[in-house]
């Protein structure tokens, strides 16, 4: 059927069609339809939005993420048909048969993922059966190149490059800052690309941008490597493994991650920025992803063997990941943490440790520390002050200021200390309840919005003694922290009263 | 977050938020915000659709279906903001997690489909973890019991209700169209709902819709049921078992049916109806839903303990399922040859067998026949001309017309007769070939369009003979038919040439 574009600001990749036009195609609500814009040779299948009033017959409205590759106007005709369903269906219903799926329908899927020729819905199904009948080794390795092939990848022609990543869940893990600047500072490459916070108070790529943008093209990231050593941006911008993102969009409402999606996630962002050597971080805690160091164990295997069929050489630390790292929760509260480690400061002892641990590992493996020295060399590289100025150098090639210093960084204008309520030892911080705590103060949007931790876990503190400052830029935001606070006590000290039930019975 | 509604004419649950104002909110596209009207005291939650200049700041789109539960005006000032997430959501990660739901988990995801709560991709977790982790038969009654409870249901003050149903894959099953009406005629009540085609030829709700309406609300069904003794209309319209519909939907990419999701769909139904005794139709056969007698068997069982489970006497018949039931496909021809036996043709034995079969088990249970005697009572009933007066009653309520005779129906006026090319036996008719031919000629939209078998399987037929007729209502549907069905070839003839493979190979 011949249709008269009406192009719809609307940020999805669908069309709207009037009622009678659907019927007269085939097509209900949610259903395909392929449009062909015969002037380009351009042929895109979208999903139906249904009206029986804002279009008149005859004409096709064209939502913008549709028109992104339909590349039509206005008044333009396009002819437009029930789409035919697209072969990674039948792969996905193999896969929720629990069948094993080969290299070439993996890719289709994928394919078909980046290309958002499948719905949401069709993306679950795959996410779910995926969920459910775990991925083999194989299937991971497939779907680790499917997501690197089908999208951008960064080439260098100096070796090694290396790179390193934190499976996440501990709140105020903001080691890259140090980690990155350390290793660059030696001598060797690592273009990190990073996260920002999907359900935590701040990804890495929110807390670089306190400093520097972070949107760069993967052109960009190779350049700005090559000339500093080093960059840390968003993985977002940068069209490397898209179909990451889009897949974890759908594992959202679950809050799910599955493993074999997991193990993908990070080695294609890896194996995309031509990494050769690889250190993660994996936080083991009861509060954290990963709860036992048996598990943590066997999910460090399975990364080390695909990166072995990926030709990258991995090692995996298992770090403490059942209270936060450091003191600062919160982007700007991070940062300036971050700062002053590279500044010189002394503590906070738990941040200075992991950092120079995992940047350690780095130095090892690529032979610029001997075994067992790479703590120490890592160290000295933050006490001779070349980390601070490799920071600096990336920051400036990033477009932010060179010359920034800690103190620079403030937290936000509205603070609430919260005291202990008895003297006694912190038995618990509660990594969730801390996280939660700080997005309603406003992170990760609000800057300044975060918690600073007084008292960690194991030390005593005695009754009125702060035990954390909570942040906000937004009054209200602070005021909804408070009571947030209240009920979900995130910090618990030993002997404090949890709550008091009043007697109710009576006298006999 | 205060905002001026904007209505907008968009057949989803979705609203439109200003790019700026969904970020000061805290959503990005496809999150939840729950908005209030604070004047009628209605809070809807809905998934955001962002635009950048559509809707300027300050203002919201909120889509037709949204604000059927929101009820605002343009102009009104609602509250909006991030929503929480369902309950439910848990619910069905538990299930991705195989565990079983209890009674009130799957209540609260059944209520959170009927009130369109849950997003197509939430609901397709669901169906797919309910596919992969097949449903107990406590699970299968909890879902029964919780699409029953949130739908409309019927009260019978009268007993017994009979009921029956077909699980399809058969083409050309038009049984209800003699069933229901035998069955009306013997004195007892039927209100028999029944569905449009979704992937077949047509559903019995589009026969019937040759004849007379079929919409209507469970009430009419009733008070119809109580006056004519039947009523043959579309479920969709009832508002009974909603949730079905919108699993079914979301079903329909991966051509799934999952076992526990099909028992709890159609007894759901019959329990909605307040029916007593069920009859169900198992066709068995290669290319039906149901392959082989043993699993006949099996689900034959399962239909029998859901029903003892929810106090109605269930009894099922496996039928031949390998060719279609008489020789009619397509609407207009499928209601002639069912009213050319209700006039009393002795012809297709296939349809007139397989009618009475049906019909005489609800004769039997119901005690209207003695035991065995009841396919003879049935067929009495048509030899008699009481079902055909009887559906005729049934025409008439519903608002059609009772005088209506088989030959007042017309098949579509574009006809192509397909010949036999080679003498032989009919070796195959293709259930899923004949249907996909029938839908490319127009079925189920154009009444006209359809198939007419003259040769059935295991027929003698010589070269030239015709071996069926494709009708149409628009002529490059048949066009389209025809070339459809060169390559389909759903008839084959023993001896005829499937293909001729030239000789390429040279002489040595």
């Amino acid at each position: 059927m011949k249709l008269t574009v009406k192009l719809v600001d609307i940020g999805t990749r669908e069309v709207m069609l009037n009622i009678v036009d659907a019927r007269n195609i085939g097509v209900l609500t949610s259903d395909r339809v392929q449009i062909l814009n015969e002037t380009r040779g351009v042929s895109v299948a979208a999903f139906v939005d249904t009206t029986a009033t804002l279009l008149p017959q005859g004409s096709i409205g064209i939502y913008r993420i549709t028109n992104e590759r339909l590349g039509v106007n206005d008044g333009d005709i396009v002819e437009v048909r029930k789409a035919e369903r697209p072969a990674s269906l039948q792969y996905i219903k193999k896969k929720m048969d629990g069948e094993k799926l080969s290299n070439e329908e993996t890719y289709a899927i994928i394919k078909d993922v980046v290309s958002d020729d499948l719905s949401p819905a069709e993306l679950t199904a795959y996410i779910t059966a995926s969920y459910i009948h775990a991925l083999d080794m194989d299937e991971v390795e497939h779907l680790t190149r499917a997501m690197v092939d089908t999208g951008e990848q960064i080439k260098f022609h100096t070796h090694p490059i290396v790179d390193k990543h934190s499976i996440g869940g501990v709140p105020g893990n903001k080691i890259s800052l140090i980690v990155v600047p350390i290793i660059a500072a030696s001598g060797l490459k690592i273009p990190k690309t990073s996260s920002r916070a999907i359900t935590g108070a701040g990804g890495t790529a929110d807390l670089m941008e306190v400093l520097a943008p972070v949107e760069f093209s993967a052109t960009e990231v190779q350049q700005m490597t090559m000339k500093v050593g080093g960059a840390i941006v968003w993985g977002g911008a940068t069209n490397i493994a898209p179909a990451d993102d889009k897949i974890i969009i759908q594992e959202y409402p679950f809050r799910i991650d599955a493993r074999g999606q997991m193990l993908a996630s990070v080695m294609a962002k890896k194996f995309a920025v031509g990494a050769d050597l690889v250190v993660i971080d994996i936080p083991v805690g009861a509060h954290a992803k990963v709860a036992t160091v048996q598990e943590g164990r066997k999910l460090a295997r399975e990364f080390i063997e695909l990166g072995d069929r990926l030709n990258m050489r991995v090692e995996c630390a298992l770090t403490y990941g059942d209270s936060p790292v450091g003191r600062a929760i919160g982007a700007n509260l991070e940062v300036r943490e971050a700062l002053r480690v590279l500044e010189g400061a002394e503590v906070p002892g738990s941040l200075i440790q992991k950092s120079v641990s995992i940047a350690g590992m780095a130095l090892e493996m690529s032979g610029k520390a001997p075994r067992d020295m790479g703590n120490k060399a890592a160290l000295q590289l933050i006490r001779n002050g070349e980390a601070l100025k490799k920071f600096r150098q990336i920051i400036e090639i990033q477009g932010g200021d060179p010359n920034v210093k800690s103190d620079d960084i403030v937290p936000g204008e509205y603070e609430f200390v919260v005291k202990a309520p008895a003297t006694g030892y912190v038995i618990e911080l509660n990594n969730r309840s801390l996280i939660s705590l700080a997005r309603t103060a406003g992170a990760p949007h609000d800057r300044g919005a975060g918690l600073l931790l007084h008292a960690k876990k194991g030390s005593r503190v005695q009754a009125g003694e702060p035990i954390f400052t909570i942040y906000a830029d937004r009054s209200w935001r602070l005021q909804k922290a408070i009571e947030e606070g209240r009920s979900l006590m995130p910090v618990v000290v030993e002997g404090m009263l949890l709550d008091r039930v009043p007697h109710e019975s009576k006298w006999e």
